[in-house]
């Protein structure tokens, strides 16, 4: 799989009486995205909560073209849209693997936090993240 | 309360590790005012559901201000964004009841389908509700 | 409504793909009636976690019995199963309201434990709630 | 992995702000687990209710042992506890991966039935997979 890609199975709980999945799993699927592309960049997000570093979510969207069913096995491509000195933006297309149909696109915008909810610089609060990120988007870290 | 309102509850199940109400819970409970702005609107989406007309999401956009938190009362308010033949969007605004606090705004897109998933005419479809959605929204129906 | 009784709507997100509610709902649906228990009770479980007092599901069962369906209006009456020193048990009995139908009953275990996960006895930690559970449910307190 | 076995990462979204898993997300681990099982067995879950087969689930039960937390990898375990002429039981063990620590164990009873919720006779109507499961659990098949 490449850099920023991960596949799920689609969970019957996940199915709604439409007979395909519920608009709001998607959001889920879009945190598992973003979790397996913590982990690949060298810094899994349980790590960087740890640190006293928060990502609550700001903005969510999400655009659906075709539907995902039960037991689809599901590709999430996800990749940075943007980062700031207090926030950070992803993107992702949920493909069904097989067929490899696009099912939806969305993007998440994410505060940098601590504990008490107060926004912080990600450069100065974790410069090792801070890097690892400008890397993995391409941009000169000086 | 007013038209287009709705209370709930927080649920502990709703709640994450960061202390608050996980994000993706919120388009659950865009689709809890959605499904009272239909009945108050004298068609309740299990009806429309029985007549084969179906509503499913096209797109879902969220805007986090302020953390919702177990147990808290929230209020929903929801409205019609706009009315094509073909699609419906709408607005949603979700507060801590007792405060009054904006904790979140949204928009819903909906597509109306047949069972097949194919685009249907409300007007032609289900004339009835076509009309309440546009007494609802304050438009002439000539 | 009676003591120990709450209401609510089953929700479209609540549905799978065979057309009725999925069976871990039921799970939430136990929890929302035991908030409103505690609440009931004078002592809401919000505020139990705040005097560090907590309550994990040690055990879960659900007895199914018909399905619930979309929009039906439910009511949970809620009792306490038992009382230990340690743990306490609640039953659950879930119904269609408007026609009384039982469509399933439940029980959970909890254990009395502080923010670190070590037992706690109640009588010594919350002396009003063993009071309170004691006298809802008949016991002499001596 | 074991036959019957199966993984998983726990997700943000199953947690909540006790720090651990919701408790009634391990009734969707269980389910996980099963839909695995049946693509074991040659009979993915999938097909089975394309046949117009259905298996509702009747029981539920869950024993928690430890806690399961955001990103543990978990490795489910699913063994045919017992199969009747219209019923059949799965038994479940959920463990840390990483450490092989037993987090919890469970049980789940579900009911043969067709599209209206008739209960049927597998051995009639399904012989393939009446004769697979006969043979994962090691009895004789006459």
């Amino acid at each position: 799989m490449k850099y920023g890609e991960t596949l799920l199975r689609v969970r019957y709980a996940e199915t709604d009486q439409m007979g395909v999945v519920y608009h709001a799993a998607y959001f889920n699927w879009m945190e598992v995205g973003r979790t397996e592309y913590f982990r690949q960049l060298g810094m899994p997000y349980s790590e960087i909560e740890k640190s006293e570093l928060f990502l609550p979510v700001t903005k969510a969207y999400c655009h659906y073209k075709a539907p995902a069913r039960y037991d689809d096995l599901i590709r999430i491509s996800t990749t940075i849209a943007s980062l700031q000195d207090v926030r950070l933006a992803f993107k992702y297309e949920i493909f069904r693997a097989n067929s490899n149909e696009l099912l939806a696109s969305g993007e998440t915008e994410h505060a940098f936090v601590n504990r008490k909810g107060k926004p912080v610089v990600l450069k100065k609060n974790n410069p090792f993240l801070w890097r690892r990120i400008l890397e993995a988007t391409g941009e000169k870290t000086e």
